[in-house]
């Protein structure tokens, strides 16, 4: 998926939705602030995942940005009607669109996070994406990602990316 | 979204994925019983749905079929770059494309079903949609699915669709 993520523009939805520190209820019970900890803990894991893409792929490391999805031949990516099932499959798909003769990754960006978590070990997160090219072309639109937190830390699961070029 | 699910063509899928009475193990403990039971009972919810809407569809009830989504200013729609925010905006859009002047909304089908339970209240479908237009033009592409199981039993909170038309 083409990310069009920043850190510069994460800073302020990171500060919004994931405060380092969330103020405690003193009156509430251990197990509530355990479970707010788990969420909070479970959005730094997600943010630091998209934050390490976004910078993989701005620095033209496409393989770092592929360590962010589930090296699984079950990985499966949907994009403008294809289907993309693997790792190795959705890397190739990569390659050919942006690392072919002529093509390029331009610089990426994400805006409009938006972190859901389904349950201890599962979250979907909607955005939109946009490229810069040097041409001075923006490529754009959005995604849909399913992550789960595996034994190595949370993974994309499925990925489904549109393009506002696909109307 | 456009839906492409016909009953006859879930039977195939619903057996393989959905049996009515699957086999317990004997030794097994009650609440991993019970666990299994929730998830068919899941699956069966979210079948259930999903069944309801094709039939909707294909009777040109649209009203019926957006019965699916959660009733909620904030579901969310993507397709194609666009994103319709709120159950009204999702009929909106609907509207728009199939039921306009010179619009059908045409025959839906859907293919590949996978229902995946992220957490006892939340899942994600992703699948094929295809539909067949009086001209005898098939439109279709491919579909993820967010579901909640909220107070009134599942429903959509987030759908991203695309069309193989878009690339």
């Amino acid at each position: 998926m083409k990310r069009n993520l920043i850190a510069a523009a994460l800073v302020p939805f990171l500060i919004f939705v994931l405060p380092q520190s969330p103020p405690r209820n003193q009156s509430g019970n251990e197990q509530a602030d355990n479970s707010e900890q788990s969420r909070d803990q479970a959005e730094e894991g997600i943010k630091h995942l998209l934050v390490a893409q976004v910078e993989a792929w701005n620095k033209g490391n496409l393989e770092g940005f592929m360590e962010g999805y589930w090296h699984s031949p079950d990985l499966t990516f949907f994009s403008g009607g294809d289907i993309a099932k693997g790792w190795q499959a959705a890397l190739q798909r990569y390659q050919r669109r942006y690392q072919g003769t002529g093509k390029e990754m331009g610089h990426l960006e994400f805006q409009d996070l938006n972190i859901d978590l389904l349950g201890p070990r599962a979250a979907v997160v909607t955005g939109k994406w946009q490229l810069t090219m040097s041409g001075g072309k923006t490529p754009h639109g959005l995604f849909t990602l399913i992550l789960k937190r595996l034994q190595n830390g949370w993974r994309i699961v499925h990925d489904h990316t549109s393009s506002a070029d696909e109307k």
